[in-house]
């Protein structure tokens, strides 16, 4: 049988603009010959609709929309493919939560069946035990068609294989009761995101799971970005020995025509799967997507000389064409010549507009404006960080005005070091729309820079990458007076975060405890500030963001 | 048997301190005869402990505190009470989630047993299943001691009865199975935060069980503001017949002595639960608690001459003292006489101090900085909204450079209806660490402010009740040229968020379809505001914050 897999890229909650997609998707893979077509997990209303998923006429309205689709696909195609369609399905049993995750089957121009999802993720920046019930017990998830008897499954059904994962997080294991139901081919409708080393995951769990079934597996992924996720697609075919048999593209929409029963073909998988190669790819279609789906042409941000916004005006240049993208340059009489330099290069080099605006005459303005209330309050205070701070929130002003007239995103340029070590001013520099970098530390924005001066002929100039990091915040200032080198605390902060480790832990694993513990000490007095950042891109394993969830007036971890 | 329900007022995360705290409780329950002592559920972490129970060093942590903990009791009083401790429990099954939410029976220096949490509520601001595994089928949760068979379960235990409730959510009833396991007494632990109207749902449904299942029923539940969440206390002793026997303080911590055995005591229920009597109560716990788990002795916030604030002011200074509560005043050429005047009676009559600082200079030298940049960028574009809210930035810079000098919290002003509706400036007005009234529609900020002065000798000035909302922001600027009447758009929104009815309900339900449309649009596009808004106290039934979670880059609702 051949199957059409369907990797849209959807919008969140437009279900009217996602029929048409499927549609027109539907249609590409129907000319193929494709005789099922496949969506990706949710694809009507788009994954994660998150709390829109709470208003029952959100999902009433998606279930007509289903149903219009159905009819419209027969009255074009009589004779046509059927559909699997993921959408969320009133749960009618009268218990529980009000919905189901499913995978509608549509056939000759209505919704004939429907499959549930069993497993539902509910940790990191998944919440679907909040939305759905899951498949109630002994729903089959089998349907013959065509002679051929499908197990059909929805992404986390698929990872929970006892023999795969040494520890289980679920009971049962949807793929084992396809297969004892009789199913001779798996279709998994996935909505599942990026994250830096998860394909090689998927493809190892996924391939493992078809050889020891002995079944080819079809798994259809999401496309795009949809605010901090991004979906990398590579919709793949697995032979029933493991091996790929057919792969749709990283990063983008596509249709696959995926035959089960044909032999197995090795396909070349040329991606390269390099950290730095994978993040730009992630960040570019993470920022395209979450302007154009939020409905800017333009994105503006501050060139400060250093390298973060350097990699962020790249990253903004490929996903909006640069043009689009006016840098802001801000100097103060901290700032070093080199930094406003190396700026107009970077802009030059990239054919990005820019702006400058130096910002002493409203340092002299604040100045003067708060000093009688400095003296009335802090009397003998000299000046120190609310200083530094207020030059930041000054620059924030700018660059929230020039966006304001405009109509142009403000981009943020933060890294994830920064943000979870608190080293930037909330309102100043976290002012922003969408964070392009805040998932990547900082060392990770060293190897990104070279990944994109290999791609785009040394765009970022060489001094941006060779210089310390400075803040130019007061004169002389550098990172590394106030933190530890970059390389240490990425290596405490990936244990602390991505690795859920504690300060005795870490220390344990052969750090310095006194940098430990003043690592996870700022790391938790930063937690207030975090709580009022922009979205990111989702690159790690665990980010800050809505998969991060901490308490604010606590004490620390032990 | 006599119990001691501690209703305590846990700081989250502090394992030591609140040890501390059930230790200095269960010493005070003892000396008034308790023979058994209940804390709230996962009272040694305080609840809710999010994202910090994903650190298996901070599970194990808090055994080791619960360990010694009943070491100690068991050293001073050999002959005392046995406890009932709400504490995570590690889960050794080897599969699911990492932690049980237990309640750890503590008697002769260890831990006996541990009954754990059937029911994990896993929405609005809940997220248990993230965290827990639920009782494991067949888990016994009674217990026979000193003679009784008691029943016990751990709040959303509770909350499942088949009479009570039309639409049941999981379909098993903890209650139900300990009866059948022949309870004789119900002990319930729990962690239910407060929103408006909730006590009087509790009671009706827990002296419902007590009478359908003719039992005692003792609920615990925990004190004090945790982040979001202000926790009303009101532990009760619920008598076999339904009748309450005995009930703690509201909105405070307290020691109650209950007798299961005795006869049903009718006690006067006196609390005023009228809904700014109940706000008021809230918020100034919520207030005093966010401030002082933080670390934090003294607030400022800026004085508009408008409502919002000087609600704020007046609920800071109770709950912070006067004298710790700075009123900033920041009047613009666009600013009203009154509204300075206002502001000064009302800081008088308060007790607050105050400084002024007139903007007029910083706003001339924004516009000097950036006319070149808007001729060159937006050519021809006048003076409008980008104006405004420089204006706003400039006063947020301001505040934050006064709390980073002075040590003292920014609290934010902005009320419900226009955090909803996005008439707030990002990083202006909406700059702060706390947001008092974030959940308190414009409506219920009058009825507040009302209530205030009836309890305060009408330290809020008549005139600041009466003049028309304005944000002063350009010369006579008034709420209501850009916003419905506040009674309707505050209707719209009570159906919208707090309902989750989409806009072809509300107009269904009598309210004008333009007006509707444009209400829920303002809503969705203030997500992305809201994504970046400080924490505020939760009031209603459905709030923004950790309970609010839609995606940005989406279509609107249908």
């Amino acid at each position: 049988m051949r199957l059409g897999l369907l990797q849209l890229n959807p919008k969140v909650g437009d279900l009217r603009g996602n029929a048409a997609r499927v549609e027109a998707a539907y249609e590409r893979a129907a000319a193929l010959g494709a005789e099922l077509c496949v969506t990706p997990e949710l694809a009507l209303t788009g994954y994660p609709p998150r709390d829109m998923l709470l208003y029952t006429g959100f999902a009433r309205a998606a279930r007509a929309e289903a149903e219009a689709l159905a009819a419209r696909l027969h009255a074009k195609f009589p004779n046509g493919p059927a559909l699997l369609l993921g959408c969320p399905e009133l749960n009618a049993t009268g218990q529980g939560k009000a919905l189901f995750n499913a995978a509608l089957w549509c056939e000759a121009g209505a919704i004939r069946h429907s499959f549930r999802k069993s497993l539902l993720p509910t940790y990191d920046v998944f919440d679907e035990a909040r939305y759905f019930e899951p498949a109630p017990a002994g729903d089959a998830n089998v349907l013959r068609y065509r002679g051929v008897v499908l197990g059909i499954t929805i992404c986390e059904d698929l990872w929970n294989d006892k023999d795969y994962w040494p520890h289980r997080l679920y009971p049962v294991d949807p793929v084992e009761a396809a297969c004892a139901a009789g199913a001779q081919a798996l279709i998994n409708l996935s909505a599942s995101p990026f994250s830096l080393r998860k394909q090689a995951l998927r493809q190892d769990m996924l391939s493992a799971i078809a050889k020891k079934r002995g079944l080819p597996l079809a798994y259809c992924n999401q496309a795009g970005g949809n605010d901090e996720l991004v979906f990398d697609g590579r919709s793949t075919l697995y032979a029933a020995d493991g091996s790929v048999a057919a792969r749709a593209a990283g990063f983008a929409e596509d249709v696959l025509l995926a035959d089960l029963s044909a032999p197995a073909i090795p396909v070349s998988l040329d991606d390269d799967l390099s950290a730095p190669a994978e993040t730009w790819r992630a960040l570019v279609l993470g920022t395209r997507d979450y302007l154009s789906k939020c409905g800017f042409k333009k994105a503006l941000l501050g060139l400060s000389g250093g390298i973060d916004s350097a990699v962020v005006a790249a990253v903004a240049a490929e996903a909006l064409g640069p043009q689009n993208v006016l840098g802001v340059l801000m100097p103060s009489p901290w700032s070093s010549r080199g930094s406003i330099d190396d700026s107009l290069e970077l802009a030059k080099n990239l054919g990005m507009p820019t702006q400058t605006i130096a910002i002493e005459p409203l340092m002299r303005a604040f100045d003067a404006s708060l000093c009688d209330s400095f003296a009335a309050l802090a009397p003998g205070a000299g000046p120190g960080i609310t200083e530094e701070n207020v030059q930041s929130r000054i620059r924030g002003n700018l660059l929230m005005a020039l966006s304001n007239k405009t109509g142009a995103l403000l981009l943020t340029t933060g890294n994830k070091s920064e943000l979870a070590v608190g080293y930037c001013t909330i309102y100043g520099d976290m002012s922003g729309g969408f964070a392009v970098i805040s998932d990547l530390p900082k060392t990770q924005v060293y190897a990104l820079a070279r990944h994109i001066n290999a791609l785009k002929g040394q765009a970022i100039p060489p001094a941006i990458i060779d210089k310390a990091p400075s803040a130019e915040l007061r004169p002389g200032q550098k990172d590394q007076d106030s933190l530890p080198p970059y390389d240490i605390l990425d290596a405490i902060l990936a244990l602390h975060i991505e690795k859920e480790q504690t300060a005795a832990e870490i220390v344990a694993a052969g750090f310095e405890a006194a940098t430990v513990a003043r690592v996870c000490a700022l790391v938790k007095g930063a937690e207030f500030k975090r709580r009022q950042a922009a979205p990111g891109i989702k690159v790690a394993w665990r980010s800050f963001g809505s998969g991060w969830r901490m308490p604010l007036a606590a004490a620390a971890l032990p």
